[in-house]
């Protein structure tokens, strides 16, 4: 009988269309009703990119397009710059390393954010071809500034993380330049996991090298995708359901996603420090896409996080790596409303004091809602 | 207002309980609501797969699973054999040469049966040290005994693509000593596609050099299985959905799976011969996953596929390759029983009449029941 409540930055909540459109009859991959579904998705995705490039779309984990970003970009040993400033800079560490690459970290605390100028002087002396960097870092819940960035590192190529980005905050592929731009379903994009999709500039095209791995072939993923066909077979409940998310999205309009994330993390922000929490994150309106936020002294994360789930039903995220004792993550990413917002607000309030923190009770969800009716302005 | 059939091997109709399972409200997939399901779908693909060895599950088509054969089993320039029979035969060949492998092709006619004696000859002959074979050709309907071909190999690995046939027909995969068994969730195991999985026989573990591809890394995604984690989002939804599809398929029990798909194949074959088709699959029990057809004289088979799927609602699969203008093919594989064949074969009677083939009326699907009746034995 217990409901469960899920404020995770992915999954993330799917909405009910979107689970609607998921469980329809399954319909052959190469058939007329799913062609138009499935042109119609490949549409909405370069609109949600803001590109009129290519948007590839694969049956894969978000680390699934990463991976493909690597693979066909570079060559063994080719040196390539990597930002890293939390577990998914890491992570594109592992990739480049994997691959037997040449990697220059350019490392930040976990929590600080990135600086272009100081990017772009490292890039611009080590004289490396490509940067893979992270627009939104879920660990910590930073977000760069991906279009100061392409705009510092000069004519080497920029390759985004945007997994837990696209959809939340603004990236304009096309206009800022950005060369690739990788992300996946579970996020912003308010479907199920499974779908991983990279955006690749046009001029990316003539100069790739042999993709280093069959299933991610690009060059091969794009010529089906032209033709409206796929590779392999593709998930089609999940493209269904894709279809029906960013359609959602654009009918809306993407700038009012853009704001109400924006106004769902000062709500998050305002109530946790109205409780009398420390923020991990930024405490300024970069800090749209995840929350995070220190326990109170005396109190393990992990037994916040399990009081939460096992007591309450609800799942926060745990903090990662060496944040995992003292950090804790809201997610406002994709389908949240300011309610959701101030159940987990509550929930955590509930939780801290039945574990017998000291903390300003009966505050949070009112400030929460206080700071979430402010219009951001344009 | 208008139904819609699908007869296609794969996707294959999905049952309702493992679409609603699908569509249930998202959980997050390292909360204990996930891990419970996470455990027992991985438990019910062992079973599935006849083995005690790991069963490796991928957010992918099932080619993502063949290129992870391929990216852990080899390094470039390695010797390996592929069995060429069909399509699928043809994907080994273009993963294999991918990665750059030095490809023996033991090749036979599309909708031959590879001879496993010939097989093990090649084998012996060349030295190689992998073979890789298909299971079920799903372009000609032809069953491979994969069991034999096996034994007959001696000390080479055998990577079965079981796409397919798993759960369809026969596959112990640990009795038999299967190196590599791959599948995708698509076909005979009654689910949306997006799952791609590999089953591992114990003894390669401690052989396999690095993985070629950081996504489909073996290791990385067995040491994650075994703590029931995933090495990156899992596709969540998807799984719920196979964990309840593998419920379903194993309550009542294997056999009886296989034992359908026998007479399934036999209906299949009988209604399509009463018409006066001319079978391109074999005309015997192997021929349990998928039946090809020749379409009559001076019907294109495109032309019959359309009419189906544009006035009637129905689709059947192509022809691949050089049979598309005369072959067609009907699925038979997982959520299938007699009721759909006697449909997809009135289709067909009824779709060739209305173009103008001469053939027989009113007996195909008599029998096909007929056909069906006969118990398999045991």
């Amino acid at each position: 009988m217990e409901k469960r409540y899920l404020f995770t930055p992915g999954p993330t909540p799917v909405p009910p269309e979107v689970l609607a459109a998921t469980a329809e009859p399954m319909v052959h991959h190469r058939g007329a009703d799913f062609r138009v579904v499935y042109e119609r998705a490949l549409g909405r995705l370069q609109d949600v990119y803001r590109t009129r490039g290519q948007a590839l779309l694969f049956a894969a984990s978000g680390s699934g397009a990463m991976d493909s970003a690597v693979a066909n970009l570079t060559g063994p040993g080719d040196r390539v710059a990597v930002v890293v400033a939390g577990a998914f800079g890491e992570r594109w560490v592992k990739v480049c390393t994997h691959y037997g690459l040449d990697v220059q970290r350019l490392d930040y605390e976990w929590g600080e954010v990135p600086d272009p100028a100081e990017i772009g002087s490292a890039v611009a002396a080590s004289g490396v071809a490509t940067v893979f960097c992270t627009q939104s870092e879920t660990s910590t819940g930073v977000v760069s500034d991906v279009q100061a960035i392409k705009a510092a590192v000069g004519d080497a190529r920029l390759v985004v993380d945007a997994v837990s980005s696209l959809g939340a905050v603004p990236l304009e592929t096309e206009a800022w330049g950005i060369d690739v731009a990788v992300s996946g379903s579970q996020k912003a994009l308010m479907c199920p996991p499974g779908l991983a999709m990279a955006a690749i500039a046009d001029d990316l095209w003539d100069v790739l090298p042999p993709s280093r791995t069959f299933y991610f072939d690009w060059r091969a993923t794009r010529r089906a995708q032209e033709a409206f066909d796929s590779a392999f077979t593709p998930p089609v409940s999940l493209i269904k359901g894709l279809d029906v998310a960013l359609g959602m999205i654009l009918d809306a309009g993407l700038e009012a996603a853009f704001e109400r994330h924006v106004r769902l993390g000062r709500a998050t922000r305002a109530g946790l420090k109205a409780m009398g929490l420390e923020l991990f994150s930024p405490d300024d309106d970069s800090s749209a896409v995840v929350t995070a936020a220190r326990v109170p002294e005396g109190i393990e994360a992990p037994v916040l996080l399990r009081h939460l789930r096992e007591k309450h039903g609800v799942t926060l995220a745990p903090g990662q790596g060496a944040l995992k004792p003292s950090v804790f993550r809201i997610g406002h990413i994709g389908w949240f409303d300011v309610f959701d917002i101030a159940s987990a607000l509550a929930a955590v309030e509930l939780a801290l004091t039945e574990l017998g923190a000291d903390i300003e009770r009966g505050v949070a969800v009112g400030r929460a809602f206080e700071a979430y009716e402010q219009r951001v302005a344009a």
